[in-house]
């Protein structure tokens, strides 16, 4: 497992030819793309995560607002590598990654020697500096992120029962029963609208005692409109949406502070919110930074249009963490379109190089944008511009996301959900769940 | 919400009538069925569970290997009491009842009154004070027991994974790979046969690498067969069952000791096992000690044959946490039949009370037993003592289980899951999650 200095022409001490390996760090989009595009190639690939699933991150917000469970929108690594016999797994966190050795350190203290490594980590949050949003703001990138944000909103709505009940007749806290969206871009619209659906069409019905004009959904944007991705009217469209599901909004205004009771605004303005939801601020994985090359925007890895670390081209960063410009200066978005198709050209470097032949550049072939804004309301725009709104496009999302989820049986299980959902205006099991000791119940090491 | 002496003729200060309080601990199957049969009577129901959602039991050690997700057998509380207008839910922890005040006290310092009472708390696990136990052994009784069986099992595999490619030809530590389950009964037997389907039909595929006559199921069960509460050759199918699925079994020896490496048995002999599951040992929730009124075997609470406490006929225990004697004498068996079966008669008692009618004695129609060894195989005994083992049995175990569960949600995911892993071999989605340090990942706040 030493590694050598020339990849293609790969060999041990001894003479006797090795295949040459590729570690692909991450296991999302673009990192599932590297191990299909090898497949068939006469080399090792090893992937590594943290985590032993693949995370479908477009519908994390429908496990955060009780439509879908965990294991709805995660498959396990092992279970897609299984049928490509030269892909491997390992879980853990890369540390540490020494360019010249070419091997990287993990957190439990073993190395792995590679001949290309494909770094495609994705990105994190970032909260901008904001005081106290670290630790009181929820951000939705991962599985855990989106069980505590369900956890965390029912939690408040039992807290608010039970202090109605304690002092009848007088008021319940204000904000226990609030939710704060920052960002109006995809992801806070997707999520404010399946909470508006949640309070009005579920919850409702599960706590009649409480007064549900003060179950409040609140989406904080610092620009002036929603979805700036889009054209205006598809913004304008959103809000319109989303006004008449009783959705707020406060344009224009940045988020100062966060604190247990809720979020000050820049215009002086506190709002008292039990859970403020972080759809704002994506940053690059800090492994960008392990690898001390140059970064851009975000902390993302400056890599030639072929996706090569400049100096290393052994070395490639793809998917959220690549700071890849297009032919206009500009860098790609960091979106799952990009990921996928950098994950196809990574693997196609690699059986390029294989051959002798050179790296080719990326080209972003440009597939548009969609996103819900809830029950028969969606958005899509073409590359081209075109744009449609409506039921026609709610179809349409619901279409294309249940043909890109990983795995029959997610598939199977996600369409059941959506489809019970819609007929019976219910949600998925809303349990509190890991109960906390916040919740009215001690930790009990018996149960 | 004071108390009143007599709940029947139940008033506040000013002579206003006022409706009597039930108030009901756990939302297991017994305390669910106190909810239905009050939901047209002119009193207030409460119930209080720690936990937000009712668990479908039976199905917990599906979860546990990984074939089905926490939310098929979870059910919110609140979504099933919705429709009995005059049931309401408080989640919390009962930690004291004052029987004279007719008063519980909650872990978070509030209080509820009552009129009657019906105490239906179900049952925890016993280590029998084996060293290390309760440390180390997992009991199977909660979600979360469930799903800390399969992040422990799923993590050992990984751990074994990790062995094998750090040191080539090297063996990988005893024990990794195993699971020891100590009692075989039939959360034991139901258990085991599921891990070895597990193992051999689905982790094999996931770790190609791994050395599969490593991956062993143990019974250990200190009687000399399975599934005692059935006639012997019940017992010896399931045993030749799960022996041809690859099971081994340890018959007349006790657990000793359970440490981090695995077990050790009375014979002496040592088990080297990553996953010890206990499946033996069910005890009485501690709320039966509580409440300070004559305890039976396992700490079950004393109760009349009408399911009352003695001198406290406005508080009734009912289903594993009742020590309700049947004609002969013999405790009945802690089985969610008797619980249904006492909850009904529970809130007859109160109707009939409503109405000056003598509470009458419990009087249980036992339908018989029934138990999965696996794949196209189960045990059913009538109580005339008939049996039937095989598909049909096993075919029968599906339906009534089906049936059984609350919600029709529930009921479409768990078919769907089903037909799934029957026709695929599959499982549902192997998390490992939470994602603890000990995976080889550390903790990291940014995501």
């Amino acid at each position: 497992m030493t590694a050598t200095a020339d990849p293609a022409a790969g060999g041990d001490g001894a003479g006797v030819p090795r295949r040459p390996r590729v570690v692909v760090i991450g296991a999302g989009h673009a990192g599932l793309e590297i191990a299909r595009g090898l497949r068939r190639e006469d080399v090792d690939v090893l992937v590594v995560d943290r985590h032993n699933y693949h995370t479908f991150q477009p519908l994390l917000y429908q496990v955060a607002t009780a439509g879908l469970q965990p294991g709805d929108i995660a498959q396990p690594v092992r279970h897609i590598l299984q049928r490509y016999r030269n892909v491997g797994f390992r879980l853990g966190e890369v540390v540490g990654v020494d360019l010249r050795a070419r091997n990287l350190a993990l957190a439990d203290g073993t190395q792995e020697a590679y001949d290309w490594l494909v770094v495609a980590a994705g990105a994190t949050t970032t909260f901008f500096g904001v005081p106290g949003a670290d630790e009181f703001a929820l951000p939705l990138k991962t599985l855990a992120n989106a069980i505590e944000i369900r956890r965390r909103v029912l939690a408040a709505f039992e807290q608010a029962d039970r202090a109605r009940m304690a002092t009848p007749g007088a008021a319940v806290p204000p904000g226990l029963t609030t939710v704060a969206v920052v960002g109006g871009g995809a992801t806070g619209v997707e999520t404010a609208g399946a909470f508006a659906e949640l309070f009005d069409r579920v919850l409702v019905h599960d706590y009649p005692g409480l007064d549900f004009s003060q179950a409040r959904v609140i989406v904080i944007e610092a620009g002036e409109g929603l979805l700036d991705a889009y054209r205006p009217h598809i913004g304008e469209y959103a809000r319109r949406t989303l006004e008449r599901r009783r959705v707020e909004f406060r344009f224009g205004a940045g988020v100062t502070r966060v604190d247990e009771h809720g979020v000050e605004l820049s215009s002086g303005e506190r709002l008292p919110a039990a859970t403020v939801v972080w759809a704002a601020g994506v940053r690059a994985h800090p492994l960008g930074e392990i690898l001390g090359v140059g970064v851009t925007r975000g902390g993302c890895v400056a890599v030639d249009d072929t996706l090569q670390v400049p100096g290393h081209p052994e070395v490639m960063v793809i998917g959220d963490l690549a700071g890849a410009a297009a032919p206009d200066g500009t860098l790609y978005p960091q979106v799952a379109q990009v990921a996928i198709q950098q994950g196809r050209l990574a693997a196609r470097q690699i059986r390029r190089a294989l051959r002798g032949l050179d790296p080719l550049p990326f080209r972003y072939r440009d597939l548009g944008n969609m996103a819900t804004v809830g029950r028969n309301a969606a958005v899509l725009q073409t590359p081209g511009g075109r744009t449609l709104t409506g039921f026609i496009a709610w179809v349409g999302w619901l279409f294309v996301h249940v043909i890109n989820l990983v795995g029959l049986r997610n598939r199977l299980q996600v369409m059941v959900s959506w489809l019970y959902n819609y007929l019976t205006y219910d949600r998925g099991p809303r349990l509190i769940f890991p109960p906390s000791p916040a919740d009215g119940a001690r930790k009990d090491p018996m149960q």
